[in-house]
């Protein structure tokens, strides 16, 4: 089902309050400000005018023309009523209004199904926090824009989308889309999985679920999503009081976990433990499809690429066994203090030119499916000239970078993400990185 | 023993170059910036003068006045005469100088050794980053400074130390000591271990250990100071390949790991497995010592609050079974679309009334050990009004906050922690901290 409607729409509908503050000005002042560059009809009974960010929009007292989509933010009660005047004006319709099966009004929400079926429009919420559409310049909520990149979240939780938006931003994730459901009383999970799966913007998806309504087609939904892409999945009511908390919280049934656990593995499915690894997974797989399990540490720093092995070993990843050549190569290149087993170190004076030699080197080592390079921060040089050989080096594998630590190397992360690198801050997650590119590539 | 000369100096003298750049001049500059109140005398033959930061220190060509400790920077291979020239100067020398037995010179360290012994001069190091006694403001190592706190942090590794110290800092983690300790040709883990157990300044030791030399000796040490205080320890080399790598980088033997648990769990220390969990395991032990299983969960978003409820069972916690008292109060006081039930969901409106009533509620139930509280950006409040009540409230169990995301609650974060309350950037990095709290108690 095509939704582009709905993530690269070319006009857009706002109903609700425009005074500084409310739901409704926030969405616009985000659509505004996010550079939409669409048209943009802000709908209000009383009419008048809205400022946002220097412009000033004329409210419309009613919809008088067609819009790709509509987002609506006003009481509750009023919304089965507006959607089938908007029939004719409009396919899709993101409710954002809260006062819905949530809170026991489960007649409110039929009311609004029948009435969206009538006029032909598909609904997203009610009762969510809005939708993204980061390519299109498209950000229809109120949570915080985020930088372009090829991550589709999709979010249960209102609350959840929003703070794992802002995170992920700050963590160095980039977006292509965001959808918070809600309620889902029309579109859901399922149709959001099919639809990023085939969106040419997504690279990688990532799914918070309590629970859902329709196993089956739920998993045939990411049976196809996750033929495509990587799909990544945190799963929260897994304990027996997490699924109690979540009955109350989405009203769904969060069923048995031992179900989906076995589902998400049939599939092929990533599932991370912890909001983090959301990130962290959504990073690497922004950056790689897969990688193999042979993995080469070159590291200027001992005990980090000692902390690197062992989390390596205990998530099922080998240490590459490098081939004669390639010890020959380093030996032959290197000052005799360095370590050329793997991981290999280059220690504290590691320059540009001993890193990008050695990447270059172990790279071209059949032994080798992927390289994970460490560096804290060096004594003598600047971290952007270890950046910088990481970003020179010819290699075709994947490469995992863990630059630490904090501000001593804030320059050095700032320039590889500038060139599409993204940074884990600790050897454990750089490793936990490599090993979800290897789920992929074994399943 | 008393290494309080080392930490806590009134004079000191450090040996090396100090030409800008040179590691003797970084250190010099340290200890300078980082305003030591005591004597500072640079020692280099050449004589002359070095600026830092403003003040012009003479340079002596030796020492010829007696120091608490010395620091000294230069090659190796003069090492030992110096500290020959050192009798009765000094009782403490920090080598900084490589060049020993880690490049298999054992030779020169056995010298070293020698000398020192003849001396009555105790060694740190040799080949090691440094020293810190954060609360004596010595900041005697090239390592980046940091806030003073309750962490002692005791590293076998130095670019370890290093970079532990630098994102340490930038987590929120207070430290009263720092200790590279290299080859630990003669004071090593076990002395700093019992030296911290009776600092009053340490509120909690963390250890990264690759390997020691005598066990025996350790697992006392080790169960002498986790008798005092929370002991944190992150083992390097449990993997084959880690024991293997950590072999060739401190030249220690890693031993069996099992072993090294078996004693660990035997003596009540902490063990982590990552990077990260030494910092949360160290901010939760410098607010508290120790909590009791049943904890409440205060949110005001629902799925945090189910992804922190499935963390916290997963690691053995229990989520507290509310009093009918509490639930009645919090009934009557709370909006009816608030959940009173452990999770508590507070509901995005919540403000300053709602979350402090509610911490002071449940912080009375008898059945409650302790806090978990969480706080999405709010949509209509700054995140500093939730920061003050959760420092307002009168509670006297433990509270560990959990305010995410990022940018969006900054300021409520750094509130928090002009009042001491630390934060965990996600819910279960909460919970785990929680779970070490509880360990503490179990034991």
């Amino acid at each position: 089902m095509n939704l582009d409607n709905f993530f690269y729409p070319s006009s857009v509908a706002v109903f609700g309050s425009f005074r500084r503050g409310a739901i409704a000005y926030e969405i616009l002042r985000n659509i505004v400000e996010g550079g939409f560059e669409g048209k943009v009809i802000p709908v209000n009974p009383k009419g008048g005018t809205v400022e946002v960010t220097g412009r000033t929009l004329k409210i419309k007292p009613r919809l008088d023309e067609p819009v790709e989509v509509a987002i609506i933010a006003i009481p509750a009660k009023f919304v089965p009523g507006l959607i089938k005047e908007l029939k004719g004006l409009t396919k899709g319709a993101v409710v954002i209004s809260a006062g819905f099966s949530e809170v026991g009004n489960a007649k409110l929400e039929e009311e609004l199904v029948r009435a969206a079926k009538e006029a032909g429009i598909r609904i997203i919420g009610p009762n969510c926090a809005g939708i993204f559409g980061v390519h299109g310049k498209f950000f229809g909520s109120f949570e915080v824009r985020v930088k372009p990149g090829g991550l589709a979240l999709i979010s249960q939780s209102g609350a959840f989308g929003g703070a794992a938006l802002a995170m992920g931003n700050e963590e160095g994730v980039g977006f292509s889309a965001f959808v918070s459901y809600g309620n889902a009383a029309d579109l859901n999970e399922s149709d959001f999985l099919r639809y990023f799966a085939d969106d040419k913007n997504t690279k990688v998806i990532a799914l918070y679920i309590e629970g859902v309504k329709d196993g089956r087609r739920f998993m045939e939904a990411l049976r196809y999503a996750a033929s495509k892409k990587p799909v990544i999945i945190l799963k929260a009511g897994k304990s027996e009081s997490g699924a109690r908390a979540a009955s109350s919280h989405t009203g769904s049934l969060a069923g048995s976990y031992e179900i989906y656990r076995a589902v998400f593995r049939q599939v092929g499915a990533i599932e991370v433990e912890e909001m983090e690894e959301l990130f962290d997974a959504a990073k690497a797989f922004e950056m790689y499809e897969q990688a193999g399990k042979r993995v080469a540490i070159i590291t200027n720093s001992g005990g980090p690429g000692v902390l690197a092995t062992d989390k390596l070993e205990s998530l099922g990843l080998e240490i590459a066994q490098l081939s004669e050549k390639t010890v020959k190569v380093l030996r032959a290149s290197l000052p005799p203090q360095c370590s050329v087993k793997n991981p290999i170190d280059l220690i504290a004076d590691a320059d540009y030119g001993r890193y990008r030699r050695v990447i270059e080197v172990v790279c071209q080592d059949d032994n080798v499916d992927a390289l994970l390079v460490i560096c804290v921060p060096p004594i003598f040089i600047p971290s952007e000239e270890i950046a910088r050989a990481v970003i020179d080096a010819k290699c075709n594998k994947p490469i995992i970078v863990n630059f630490m630590a904090g501000e001593l190397v804030r320059e050095g992360i700032r320039l590889l993400e500038s060139h599409g690198i993204k940074n884990f801050p600790t050897p454990e997650r750089a490793a936990r990185a490599i090993a979800w590119l290897a789920k992929r590539q074994d399943f």
